[in-house]
């Protein structure tokens, strides 16, 4: 692995090391205090997120490495209308490493394909957000002790989740994985995913209902369902709380159930079952942090390489995706990836048109 | 001590090891440059102060230590709506120590129910900012030797004045000191402060004008009539200004007169003051680094502890302070303390109401 | 040298001794990664830099130094009124050396006359940017080995540019230094550089063609035509993009040509050309950080000094530039140096001029 912009760019073999280490750092800390000294964090958050900004903040400064960067884009040059091309080669010139959160789909494999060093996504519009996936897999093997042989309830927003999806593309390595997707019709897993999991035999049952599964479950990952992802605000009021955990619907669940969120909760899960020992999204939160020192002490090793900045892609070709970082940084050489349903863009992973060349095309090489 | 919410949260004990601490910090810095090795600080500025929040900074990198936080709220998850309480319990498990400040009157106290980590209050509002009468005494005590019989002139904003409230109340420890307390009607010491002063046998006077006590006073702590505290412009606009403090009025100053500001000034202390050996204010921003740097130290000492999430308080009770952070945060344990006035509210010490309870009531605990 | 205004602060010799110090970083960086530990850098962005900030932050933290400080100005203390001299004695209570960007003209000078540490200015609105002419100095030098016997040609903004008019300056101190000054007549060079120039017996040819000259070039330095500079829209849109350097242009240069850029670029420089060997304007950034690094450890190393605060100047005088810094700290000592055009400004170098006094003159000393 060189860059980490999905889960998927690890192998099995490479993750049980990544959490191989992540244990080893959870039981002895002061073992790594000095494990990344003098080396240099490229933090660039072009959207405000203070929770990942500060783990992956937090996990450097425990290596005993620096941190540079900015947490919101009025301070970049981006207002100089600079390109993220420029950007990403400006800031790989100082850092050893680069942390990414932007609100365009595609954004960190974009920045991947220019940098000298290795980009972390740390989330890119909704599209992915692999440190999250990693936070919920060393919680549930570091409290679980495996993933195999479980039943996870996965309840709220289906639909636009993105820690949702990623979790489960990475259960799929695991044995006899059982999904109870609770959501509302509009807020439905994808068709897609039900396609993954039917290819990968994996066992789903969708319900509309939280409390009749609860008792069945050995995990029950609730999310927020969240405003941002919303173009019509009133579907959001319609659907916000509908659904609520409290200690009351918890009283036939199994004794060692483990209650995950991604957090920030707004209502779904109420303050009085924070108390109760089967909550564990806060340790989640801390864990979340271990597994990004992990990482950034893996890919900090690396050596420097310098990359082509001027990539030859296939201009007659344009992402469908309005939110897709090819639209807005219009030189991304255009590449797919085959799929079922067609041509995907490597970035944001939609649909891709052709369309007639025109001279003006050709500017986009400029 | 564990939280420094308050400066009474402090013995007079712990307070003279604090200052001795302090001093040795002054006498050698350089013994004190790894003494925060591997901590981090949490510091969370919910509203801009530059000077706080690079002081607090500052002693931390002294001490060896790493800084991660934000300093304005638009960078923070609270716009995702997630609760004061939440982003403390994430913010605990990263750093290993808080320092806060925010807008709402009592968010620190809240904030200490919840935290792992001990939590320094940086300013809450119009109510505390204990490391300000911390960084006056330190001043005091290393320019003068004691706070014993001194007569200390406050001149300017009595009335909202929350450092001058706090600098009277630590006074309070010391043998025959003297106020003369200079202020125009509409900024007048409050009614609860004169109380206080007569109930601890401290002799004060209280004048319209500056320049005829200044021949008499040992200290002068002037202080800036602040826009954020008036509710009308127009009363701010006929009152700035009408203190100023200039050399022509130090001539007959006594020699070893120290006078302060907290700062930052705009225009009641003349420029043609700076540079008259009698002026400490900006040696007093210095000792407040110092100070932060031994509060620090000290308190970064203490183990993590894990604290309850869901709180039962008197959901009967409401804060009659409309800034108080109960209003904002609605699941905060309602708890008062007794006054001759009547109960207090334990989070910004104003008045509170009872009032008959409505199924919405319940709410609160969700 | 104490603060760095302009480059001009460094005598040749100095300059080499600096120079010498990089090229030792660059070969071996290891050895300089506690150079500074225990040092804070106070970092002052009154206006957004990512690319200058994230400089100088990285070439503290690769020293080992911590860096404390805003990026922008609604996070300052100005926002309660502070003037800029109350804020540099604070921060220079807290930090052991400064680095200041200010939108006002003058600004870095003038903090240099209250700051008990070394001032470096990192821009100060259209006036100066010393660490820029020393990034390209840096990079000339060490990519040729020698900045005498050279054909520069300098592109674009020739007007504003004030890394231009720097480089410029610092090129007199070299040997049979040619330069093809390309530009729009709109943005031809100032009149008093050709006098410059002409004084100093330096060749230079202006002209308005890119192409025709670049074969004659050893250097081609490029330069973004600057919207902030422009106080008129429609003649920015007239002139943006009419130099677009390109593969094809650069066929009949010379092998060994450095194509340079102060970054960042919009449009004049085609990404077809990145991938170029002759294209450095990347690398340029990397010895900018390490040129930082030598400034950084050598300045840091100078003892704190007291300095007055209440300076007597010329009340008389008033500078004509609105974008002066003596025009909104109106406290400023004012005082000039002798030209053939008049007495200049010390803080912007723009021409003075005489008033009568009135008596709110004297309040400028309040």
């Amino acid at each position: 692995m060189r860059h980490i912009n999905d889960l998927s760019d690890l192998t099995m073999e490479e993750f049980r090391e990544l959490y191989k280490l992540t244990s080893n750092i959870i039981d002895r800390p002061e073992g790594y205090t000095e494990a990344c000294r003098g080396k240099v964090l490229g933090s660039l958050f072009y959207e405000p997120s203070t929770r990942t900004n500060l783990s992956f903040s937090t996990a450097m400064m425990r290596l005993g490495g620096s941190v540079v960067g900015f947490s919101n884009p009025n301070s970049s040059s981006t207002a100089k209308g600079e390109t993220l091309k420029d950007t990403i080669t400006m800031v790989s010139n100082y850092a050893d490493i680069i942390v990414m959160r932007n609100p365009n789909e595609g954004a960190a494999k974009a920045a991947s394909l220019f940098s000298e060093v290795p980009v972390i996504n740390a989330g890119d519009g909704g599209h992915l957000h692999p440190t999250q996936t990693l936070t919920d897999m060393t919680t549930i093997l570091r409290l679980r002790g495996s993933a195999d042989n479980m039943k996870i309830g996965i309840c709220g927003d289906l639909k636009y989740g993105r820690t949702v999806h990623s979790l489960i593309h990475f259960l799929a390595n695991y044995e006899n994985v059982q999904f109870y997707l609770i959501a509302p019709r509009e807020l439905a897993i994808p068709e897609y995913l039900r396609q993954f999991m039917n290819e990968h035999k994996m066992k789903f049952y969708e319900v509309s209902g939280l409390e009749p599964v609860i008792p069945m479950l050995d995990v029950l990952y609730m999310t927020r369902i969240q405003r941002e992802r919303f173009a019509d605000i009133d579907v959001y009021e319609s659907l916000r709380g509908i659904y609520c955990l409290t200690a009351a619907k918890l009283r036939d669940a199994k004794k060692d159930l483990l209650i995950m969120h991604p957090l920030p909760r707004v209502d779904e899960i109420a303050q009085d079952v924070d108390d109760d020992p089967r909550a564990v999204y806060f340790d989640q939160a801390r864990f979340g942090m271990y597994a990004r020192m992990a990482l950034l002490l893996t890919l900090s090793k690396q050596p420097r390489i310098h990359m082509p900045k001027n990539i030859p892609g296939r201009p007659n070709l344009r992402c469908t995706n309005p939110k897709c970082i090819t639209r807005k940084e219009t030189y991304l050489p255009m590449e797919t990836h085959r799929t079922r349903e067609g041509e995907r863009c490597i970035y944001c992973d939609q649909l891709v048109e052709y369309r007639r060349m025109r001279k003006f095309n050709m500017d986009y090489e400029y």
